[in-house]
C-alpha cells in the first residue's frame, strides 16, 4: 500500500424529506444562490421545496448550467455571485450542476484570470476567496457530492479541476428525488460510477486489501441493482443502495493508497467533446477496449476481478480474463447503454479528431504506468468500433 | 437502509515517515500537550521524533495514562492543559491515549462540572472551549484516530463519550510504529477490530448493499491478515492492512443507515471493571455466546456473514449458522484469544455480579432490538463461562 493523506469533511445528509433540513445547513443571514441546470427541478417541484426550506433567506437563482458544464455559462454566475454579493452557493441538481458550482465558488472572487483555475492548478487559490457552497443531489453518477473535483468544459477542452476548498459543506441525497429521472440517465449513472471504481481498481495489486474489496463490494452492488433501479424507478431500496454506491465510488475512499489508471476518462472526453456521447457511454465504449488492449499489464487484477466480482472461478487465466471483459460489456448492454462507438459515430475516420485532441491535450502518457500512448489509443478505439 | 448523517472532518496522514509532516499539521505558535501512556513510546524512541518534528514550539508532556484511561487521572492532565495555556493536545499511543486526550479536549475549559460529560451527553458543549487535538496512533484497534468517540472509566463504570467536537484534527497513521508491539496486543488489536465490525453488521437485513459489502470486506482482510501480523511483526505490508481496517471498522462509514447492537461492548465493559480482562478480550467471550443466543433474531444476517466471509454455502441454515459462530470462535482462538470466560475468572458465580453492574448502569434493554434483558445476559455469560 502506498503512503497516503485522506481528508474529507462533507458532511452527508442521506435519506427521504431531508430538504427542510436546509434551514440549519445554511446560515440563517446567508444571501443564497441556488444554481441548476435544465430545469427539471422546476418541473417536478425540488427547487420550490429547496426555496420554501430556505425560509426568509435573500435567494437568487442561476439556471441553464448544461452537461458538461461550460467555463463561459459559470463565469457568469460567478460574476452575478461576486455583484450581488452571494454568501452560499447552493447547488440543485447532477454531476455538471455541482462540477459547475464547484468552478463558481473558486471563481467568483478568484484574484486573476479564473482560466488559471483549470491551466495552472488551484493551489495558489486564497480559501478566504471560496464561497461555500452545499448540495442538494438528484442524479447519482459522478460522486461530485463527496469530493473536491469538477470537470469543466472550455473552449479548449474538457478540463479538470480538483481542489480542497471545493468540497460542498453538505450533500442533501435524497434517493426519491431520483425517481423521476429518465431510464437513460439512471443507467448512465449506474455505469458512471462502475468505471469510477474501475479506474482505481483495475491497475496492479499493491496489497491494499481493504480498498479492494469496497472497490469490489460497490461494483457487485451495482451489478446487483443497477437492473432493478432501471425498471422499477419508484424502488426506494435500489436508489438508495445506487445513490451510496456512487457517492463512494468517488468519495476518495476507494482510491487512497492504490495506484489510479483514468485512462478510459482521458480517452472518453475526447469522444464527448468530438461527438457530443453522453459521459458514461463514452466510458462503456473505452474501457472494456482498453482493458483487452491491457490485459497484460492488468492481469493479477483482472483475474481478481472475474473471481470476487463476478465468480468467474474456471478456465485458464486467459479465459477468466476473456470472461471478466465479456461479462461487464454485457452488463453495460444489458442496461440498454451499447459498448461501440460505431453506434454512436459514423466515420471511422474520425478517430483521427480523438487522436489529435488526445495529443493536444498532452494525454500522451496515459493509465497508472503511464506508457499507454497515442498509438495504443488508437488501436482501442478503432477495437472499440 | 435507514436515513442517516456522516461526516467524518479528521485528516488521516497514513503510511511511513511520515511524523515529520507534525510541523506543518500543527500551527507554529501552538503550545503542545503531548499526552501518552506507559512509557512504551519513550522506550522505542517515538516520543523523542514527535518532539523532534515538533522544533521549537513549547511541548509539555503528560504521560501515564493508563489502559481503560481513568476519569481522574484525565482531569489531572485538563487542569494542566488549563494551567499552562495549551493550544493543543498530540496523543501518541493507542486507543486508551486517544479515547482520554479526548476526554481532555472537552474537560480543560468545559464550564461545569466534567463528570457531565460522561453522564449527560456532550450537546451543550461549546465549540470554542474545545482544544483541538491531533493522534499519532501506534496501535491499531479501536478505531479512535478516525472518529469522536471515547470510552472512560470513571469510579462509576466505563462510560462512553461521543461529540462531532471530539475528532482529532489529523492523525498519523504508520504501521511500522507498530513493529514493537507484544504480539498480545496486536491479536487483541485484530479481534476488536473484528467485533466493531461486527457490532454494526450482526443485526437484521435493512438492504444496505455498500455497507454491508464494505463490513464484510474489513472482515474478511482481518481474517486473511490477523496470523500473518501477529506472526511476522515486521511485515509492513498485514500491519498496513490492520491499521486500515481497524481505522474503517470504526470511523463510522460501515455503521450509516443500518441498525447497530453494541450488546458485545455494553456487557464487555463489566467484565473489564470486574475482571480487568482485555477489553478486546472481553469481546471474544462474549460476542459469540451472544450470537448463539440471538441465533433466531440474526439469523438472516449471520448467513450472509457465513457465505460471504467464511465461504460456507453447504448445509441447512442452523447448520451454516452453527458453522459460521464455530469459525469466529476458532479464528479468535487461533490469534492466541480464549473466548471461555473460566480463562480468566475463578468463580462463576461472580457472573452475578456483571449482572447486578449491568443492572446498575441501566444496561437492561440491549441489542439492535432492544430486548435483551439481564436474564438473558445471564445466560449468555454462563454459556460463555
Amino acid at each position: 500500500m502506498f503512503n497516503f493523506d485522506y481528508r474529507n469533511p462533507t458532511k452527508i445528509v442521506f435519506g427521504q424529506n431531508r430538504l427542510n433540513e436546509l434551514d440549519q445547513l445554511i446560515p440563517a443571514d446567508a444571501k443564497v444562490l441556488i444554481t441548476y441546470g435544465g430545469g427539471s427541478v422546476k418541473k417536478f417541484g425540488t427547487l420550490d421545496a429547496v426555496k420554501a426550506a430556505l425560509g426568509q433567506r435573500t435567494v437568487l437563482e442561476f439556471g441553464g448550467i448544461e452537461p458538461n458544464p461550460r467555463y463561459q455559462t459559470l463565469m457568469q454566475a460567478a460574476a452575478l455571485a461576486k455583484a450581488e454579493q452571494i454568501d452560499f452557493l447552493l447547488a440543485v441538481g447532477g454531476g455538471s450542476v455541482m462540477d459547475g458550482t464547484k468552478f463558481i465558488a473558486l471563481a467568483s472572487h478568484y484574484r486573476g484570470d479564473c482560466a488559471e483555475l483549470l491551466f495552472k492548478g488551484t493551489e495558489q487559490v486564497d480559501a478566504s476567496a471560496v464561497l461555500p457552497l452545499g448540495t442538494v443531489a438528484t442524479l447519482p453518477a459522478t460522486g461530485s457530492e463527496m469530493n473536491g473535483n469538477a470537470v469543466i468544459t472550455h473552449p479548449d477542452g474538457k478540463l479538470a479541476l480538483s481542489s480542497p476548498l471545493a468540497y460542498p459543506q453538505f450533500s442533501i441525497l435524497d434517493p426519491s428525488l431520483t425517481f423521476t429521472l429518465p431510464k437513460i440517465q439512471v443507467a448512465n449513472g449506474v455505469v458512471d460510477a462502475f468505471v469510477h471504481v474501475c479506474e482505481q481498481y483495475m491497475t496492479y495489486p499493491v496489497d491494499a486489501r481493504i480498498q479492494d474489496r469496497m472497490a469490489e463490494g460497490i461494483l457487485r452492488t451495482l451489478i446487483e441493482i443497477g437492473p432493478i433501479t432501471i425498471n422499477e424507478p419508484n424502488n426506494y431500496a435500489a436508489r438508495a443502495n445506487l445513490v451510496w454506491s456512487a457517492t463512494n465510488a468517488l468519495n476518495g475512499l476507494i482510491g487512497v493508497g492504490v495506484p489510479q489508471d483514468w485512462a478510459t476518462h482521458c480517452i472518453g472526453h475526447e469522444l464527448t467533446a468530438r461527438f457530443g456521447i453522453d459521459h458514461a457511454q463514452t466510458l462503456a465504449i473505452v474501457m472494456p477496449a482498453l482493458w483487452q488492449a491491457r490485459r497484460q499489464q492488468k492481469a493479477a487484477k483482472l483475474l481478481q476481478y472475474a473471481e470476487r466480482v463476478w465468480d468467474i472461478c474456471d478456465g485458464s487465466d486467459e479465459q477468466r480474463i476473456d470472461a471478466a471483459i465479456a461479462k461487464t460489456r454485457a452488463f453495460f448492454e444489458s442496461l440498454g447503454i451499447s459498448t461501440r462507438l460505431s453506434h454512436y459515430a459514423d466515420d471511422e475516420n474520425s478517430i483521427d479528431d480523438i487522436i489529435a485532441a488526445l495529443d493536444a491535450h498532452g494525454m500522451t502518457q496515459l493509465t497508472e504506468t503511464q506508457d499507454l500512448g497515442l498509438d495504443d489509443s488508437r488501436a482501442i478505439l478503432q477495437s472499440a468500433w
